[in-house]
């Protein structure tokens, strides 16, 4: 009984986040399903405390009590196994942590049950990849918040820090957390998709060199749209493939795979009446390029427009194409946030939303310089309807929709698709219309089905004999 | 046992159902879980034979044996309960078919259930609304094969018919049929915003009044656009307000209900990797819609584009919003039966695609005349990969991107959202493009998470150490 926490499945990640553990001071015993994984992490170990076990027994009886056991296990029915494995030789009081992409409804079954026999049950979200395991990641604990106070010293030492705050917070009952992460994960994808269409501008329309477009990237990595995923993005553009000596990225193929947790977002979103539509036209553009055969086929039957402009101002354009991909941002992250807060509002979870965007500022993919005005926007006003809504926003992008506007005709007009930046733009305008034309959508809906209409100008459900 | 068919629940819907069987010359045994559904049905009755009856056990051995059973209750729980009260009561070979909007999943399952106990269950989905249901809707049976030709002979009798033909067939196994009537309920959201938003060009954009857009909805219903939901947007763009004396549709509040069907749609879809945008957006449309004092609020606060063009040639643009709303309509069915056709490989479920077009022509709600070409399309073609590559389509939307681009371009420099004409153009020029920016996507996943990539000129699985 001298090891303080216990990590229980050592691919990358959970190798790193115990060496990560261990190089903060933890004595850290280890255990993986297979022995090899185990034997090649402490092959590695250059003195620090980690420990491993080969019996689940021996790994949880050399752990303190409250037993701190942090799973790093393919989601999924992995870790039901786990669970299941571990139970017998736990004791009342004892915290088990889920650092995975668990779905968080799996998170919030796997809490009732254990909490049912006396242990607690924290479901982690964690972003930041390989490195930010190992270096400190983003991390999004929910649960109960006195189990979350007993993990909350270790955690809040990995996590990333910005200004000497750690990136840990915590998010809220049973399976906050990986909601939390999950919606994190779409608009990842939401931002990654934004980020993959300005380069198509700068490429088809611009034609310019993925020299001069990673220094365009570089440029904006300077500026309000400094980000991860524009630094990476730039580093991309500059790396040569061994092969060919082309730009690495020409050799690259264009089929885009996903993991499940973006996915899942669009679908909790439009199970509950909620809008996410860049994330989830991010998803349906990576779903179109997967049919890479069917697109190469079609290239050859179906036609673009015709007199397509071919001269556009380099320097002119490539700010409105900045606008463009800063608006995308703002309208993703609204989306995003409104997800939270509408999640938030149905589960009871009393999400943090200013403190989200705070530890989202280090460590996650999706960290990026504008989380700070995020974060201050959700201070001015907790209950903030919408971010497009907040003063600083709805300044930006009545400066900023000129662009995204010019970029997204340009694109129709010349055949090539901006699925997210055309939703942004979409989504925009179809917030700010006080009247719309669902009152055709209820007509309709009335003649056919008979589902009642509410009126303007009376209270009450009304239906009309169409014929 | 003198009654050759039985009908559970006796809402609208069931009861018009009952009616139609009888009305075809069938013994309808009537049986609802309250009684005063059924002695309402029975006091409207003028001498058909419907036999009502007050017990379970009553309705069951009034039936001809092997029993016919149809039910026609609330999509849930209450079919469950409904069958266990059945199954006491019922033998060897009998037949239940489900004909609400259950979802498909539910429908394998039960199937599964009652398979095993050596019963025949038949999920149907049936689309037609209170008058298609009486008058004749379109019926899409899913199940085994001879269970299916044991009650295809009253099926085909009340279904509606195209020339004398059944909108009836035998869709495929278990709950195939349940699905095909899910994906059209989708692609009815989608026609219907696409609707929507030409009739907000019509009234926004060119400033024509209600009457005068009635007259060109009436008009395009004579040519290749007619169909059910063109041919009632008329009229009830005709209709007046008996409170105000207004144009009717302008006293209905623009907040969109939807029912379920829909958002499976997107979410099976989505779970799927298959590209279902413009459902979506249909989708996402209706959410915003609701969010009717948020979207009243931020009115006053996001601007619009500054310097909007005023003036169009109304013929001129009467005839590009036709054809942006028939190639949005191609995009979208499009979409729908690749969704029926990756879900038929998936599922092992070998839909009938040129059968389903010829039985929505009739009966239900997206009935259409371009549904004759989209089965004609399949029936040259079974295995055609996306019907807008079919020769017919192909040359449609070449002609008629121009309108569509102009449309949508259009509403974007006006401020106006048009998310399933603009989601339209995207997945046409996404479906397009033989070389996309996937690779950009697959270079960062690679660089943050290590997802490995493919390249366009080596066979395998790549990973480059990017930093």
């Amino acid at each position: 009984m001298f090891n303080t926490i216990g990590v229980i499945g050592l691919g990358v990640m959970g190798s790193n986040i115990a060496l990560n553990m261990a190089n903060k001071g933890e004595k850290v015993a280890v255990y993986n399903y297979t022995r090899d994984l185990t034997d090649q992490l402490v092959a590695e170990l250059d003195g620090q405390s980690i420990h491993p076990y080969y019996e689940i027994q021996d790994f949880v009886q050399s752990l303190e009590t409250p037993r701190k056991i942090f799973l790093m296990v393919t989601a999924g029915k992995p870790i039901d196994s786990v669970i299941t494995s571990l139970l017998p030789h736990l004791e009342s009081g004892d915290i088990i942590m889920d650092g995975g992409n668990s779905h968080y409804e799996d998170t919030e079954r796997r809490y009732d049950e254990l909490k049912s026999k006396g242990f607690s049950y924290v479901g982690i979200g964690i972003s930041g990849g390989e490195v930010g395991a190992l270096k400190g990641p983003s991390i999004m604990p929910g649960g109960d918040k006195d189990a979350y106070e007993k993990v909350a010293p270790i955690l809040t030492k990995i996590a990333a820090k910005v200004n000497d705050a750690p990136c840990c917070t915590y998010i809220g009952p049973k399976g906050a957390g990986h909601f939390v992460k999950m919606v994190h994960n779409g608009i990842e994808y939401a931002d990654m998709q934004l980020i993959a269409e300005a380069y198509t501008f700068l490429r088809e329309k611009l034609h310019l060199e993925v020299n001069e477009i990673a220094d365009i990237f570089e440029t904006w990595n300077q500026g309000e749209l400094k980000s991860y995923l524009i630094e990476i993005t730039a580093e991309i553009l500059r790396k040569k493939d061994e092969v060919t000596g082309l730009p690495l990225i020409d050799v690259i193929l264009d089929k885009a795979g996903q993991k499940g947790t973006g996915k899942w977002t669009s679908m909790q979103a439009i199970d509950n009446g909620i809008p996410a539509s860049i994330i989830t036209e991010s998803l349906f553009a990576r779903y179109i390029s997967a049919l890479k055969e069917e697109r190469v086929h079609a290239e050859n039957i179906l036609t673009g427009p015709e007199n397509v402009q071919q001269k556009l101002d380099k320097n002119e354009w490539i700010d409105y194409i900045r606008q463009a991909l800063y608006m995308g941002k703002v309208c993703a992250y609204a989306q995003g946030f409104t997800q939270y807060k509408m999640s938030s509002e149905l589960n009871g979870w009393d999400l943090p939303l200013k403190d989200i965007a705070l530890i989202f500022r280090g460590g996650c993919i999706i960290r990026a310089e504008f989380l700070n005005v995020i974060s201050e926007a959700y201070q001015e006003q907790p209950n903030l309807a919408n971010l497009l809504i907040s003063p600083y926003f709805a300044e930006k992008v009545a400066k900023y929709q000129a662009g995204l506007r010019k970029v997204v005709c340009e694109g129709i007009n010349s055949g090539i698709s901006f699925p997210c930046l055309g939703s942004s733009l979409t989504y925009y305008d179809s917030y700010r219309t006080g009247i719309s034309n669902a009152n055709l959508l209820q007509a309709q809906r009335d003649y056919f089905g008979a589902h009642t209409y509410e009126r303007r100008d009376l209270a009450g459900v009304f239906h009309t004999n169409w014929q």
